[in-house]
């Protein structure tokens, strides 16, 4: 893979000029692409930028956010050809830090979970989850050295788990969501994949123009809080067993690990988030379901249909549990400084079927806490497992220094 | 101008077919319209719906809010032409239940405060206000019974009041902003404008489905806090007789009245608004900004060009003392059902150059309160003075009820 951090060592010392680095992702994207499918097009001619903290760094824009310059199909035969007129306001940060647009990448239709023909690039015959499939698999393929994806239920942490790369699906509305296709505005939230975790603050920082993002030399040891989500099911083997070596491995490296219970409350809110996500859903994708409803593909067809009963009273109902749930977990970070969990189930699945399941994800969506994903071992078939690492709302730095000690710490193991 | 509840009760009646309410409605326009400038453009055929709460209702939408079948131009250059491919979901709750859309109403170039050439139908010496000023204007001189704004600071209340007709601004994310260009998304809501507030009722509950919405026979006598928001300077004379009048005519209803004042973090979120609106601008607007500078009229790229050294920690801080103010404001409405205020400094500005001042809105915009106008009385030059009524958040129906019930007070004063 592409270490983003290693790049711009390597530009800022002119080691590298940045028309260089960007050459290197175009082969890489020449070189790999035609195998792994993870871009819708690509920037026929890409910019470079002579300053800036990202020139130099090439990217992948999910093709649900909207770009002037490319067209934007999200992932759906509705889009066929749109030419937005402007580019979305992440999009714009990425330029004004420097960064080079590289191409669009693979989304399943309308960010839902019917899949795209994407290729993991760690074994080619499993999925590389979704719904940021593309953006996952270039930055896994080492096409490029960032992409940016979206989470409403799982879709920037389980494709990075199950693709082995690190990502961040910050705390809500740090990146804004405008110029991003809708699902659901309560939920929806843009991520960012890369290679490793110091590459995703690097990333995030220069995005945001906040210093405080950028890892210190020294890392704390974390007071961790293991979370098993029994409300969602029990993990596979692969999953428990990912959890258990990035808990040895921080509990080694000098963290005070313990196990937690989630209050009642949380795993309430965990119950209600379909409600939240669908209700919203069938408003942001109305013009689409009325006038298209053919072309919308099955699963999210089907889940559309079934929630077409849904009433404001239950999306009421629901939002009430989402903000007690909110404050609730608020509380358990006065005895820890950030949670562990399962980034997924387990591996991803065989097949290109399915893009696997989000229920140890959408939780920490609905809460709008800040989540890393963190690869923790590789299975059989040289597919990753990863953990997630969650910390308070707002605390987005101290998710990435505590993801940083877990990632050194398997390192190390 | 047209009552919705009572062209509704003609259709419900068979006294009236939705053909031709939507007949009438083109009429006005047609006849109206060239000298008031309240459409940008209008539906050549418009479908007329057989069925739905709201069947035979004309419509006006702003045209930041985007549109399938009709160009969306945001009041700028930069958008001439442009064709959105879907509705945006706000537009489709208005299909759903049955309404005509009629046109694009006329706004200031992204909803900021350059005007339009629109005129006030109450004097055509002056503004109709803005941002929305097309949807108050084409209400006002009876075009159409129904018209979506949007407000930031103070763009569906303040014209509403200069144009004597009433409006809610509903609680935050009632109405869905996708689809809507932002400003802001932290304070950008949907609003609608009609003839009365018992139409307005009307009318926000068929597009949302909340029958929780729609006005009892019988209104309870409200207990009223009158707040007179003097860290935001003085009224004219007009908006403190407005007010004055208002309250007077609640007391003889047979209200609670008292002066409230607003706790000092209140205060201190009025100071912090157009941070939090600027920064959020400068992303939102950030391709327009770097792209078509030329392009943006000079109030807004004044105000850009001021504030482009908006930190995030500038930002951060905003949004802590905007929390804060959310939270003490809210143990205020334990003691009052609603707090009466002005909903501008006094009656239109003369001239078209400005389009008014938002300084006693746009508090009540980020606290994502409900706040309805209800005109209170008409200053020399037949300019009408408004008044706001605002409810806790969430309680859009109890602001619509003790607005109808200052409405007819002041009706019967």
């Amino acid at each position: 893979m592409i270490s983003l951090a290693d790049l711009q060592r390597r530009i800022d010392a002119n080691e590298l000029s940045p028309d260089a680095a960007i050459a290197q992702s175009v082969e890489a994207v020449d070189a790999q692409d035609k195998t792994i499918g993870a871009f819708v097009c690509r920037a026929e001619d890409p910019r470079v930028a002579n300053s800036g903290p990202l020139r130099g760094i090439a990217v992948g824009i999910k093709d649900i956010i909207e770009t002037s310059e490319l067209p934007t199909e999200m992932g759906s035969s509705i889009y066929r050809g749109f030419r937005p007129r402007a580019d979305a306001p992440v999009v714009m940060m990425l330029k004004r830090a420097g960064a080079t647009i590289a191409g669009k990448t693979t989304t399943t239709a309308f960010a839902f979970v019917d899949p795209t023909a994407t290729l993991n690039p760690r074994n080619h015959g499993h999925t590389p989850g979704g719904s940021s499939s593309g953006s996952a698999a270039a930055v896994a393929a080492g096409m490029i050295p960032l992409a940016l994806g979206t989470q409403t239920g799982g879709s920037v942490i389980r494709p990075a788990a199950f693709c082995g790369v690190a990502a961040i699906k910050p705390s809500f509305r740090m990146l804004p969501t405008v110029g991003v296709k809708c699902y659901s505005w309560t939920l929806d939230t843009v991520g960012l994949f890369a290679a490793g975790v110091k590459d995703l603050a690097h990333g995030l920082s220069a995005i945001t123009s906040r210093p405080e993002l950028m890892p210190d030399a020294a890392i704390a040891a974390p007071r961790i809080g293991v979370v098993t989500q029994d409300f969602a099911g029990a993990p596979e083997p692969a999953g428990g067993e990912a959890l258990r070596i990035a808990t040895l491995a921080a509990e080694r490296a000098g963290a005070t690990v313990r196990e937690l219970a989630l209050p009642d409350i949380v795993a309430e809110a965990w119950r209600i988030h379909p409600t939240l996500q669908e209700y919203e859903a069938h408003h942001a994708l109305a013009w689409e379901y009325r006038t298209h409803r053919d072309a919308i593909p099955p699963l999210l067809r089907a889940r559309l249909d079934e929630t077409t009963g849904l009433l404001p009273a239950d999306y009421d109902a629901a939002r009430r549990v989402a903000n007690r749930a909110r404050k609730a977990l608020a509380q358990l970070f006065d005895d820890v400084d950030v949670l562990l969990t399962f980034s997924a189930p387990g591996a991803a699945p065989k097949g290109l079927a399915s893009t696997g399941d989000p229920r140890f994800n959408r939780l920490w969506t609905l809460m709008g806490v800040p989540c890393v994903n963190v690869p923790a071992y590789v299975a059989d078939g040289g597919l990753p497992v990863g953990v997630q690492v969650i910390a308070r709302f707002g605390n987005d730095a101290g998710a990435l220094e505590a993801a940083r000690f877990v990632e050194e710490a398997l390192a190390r193991l």
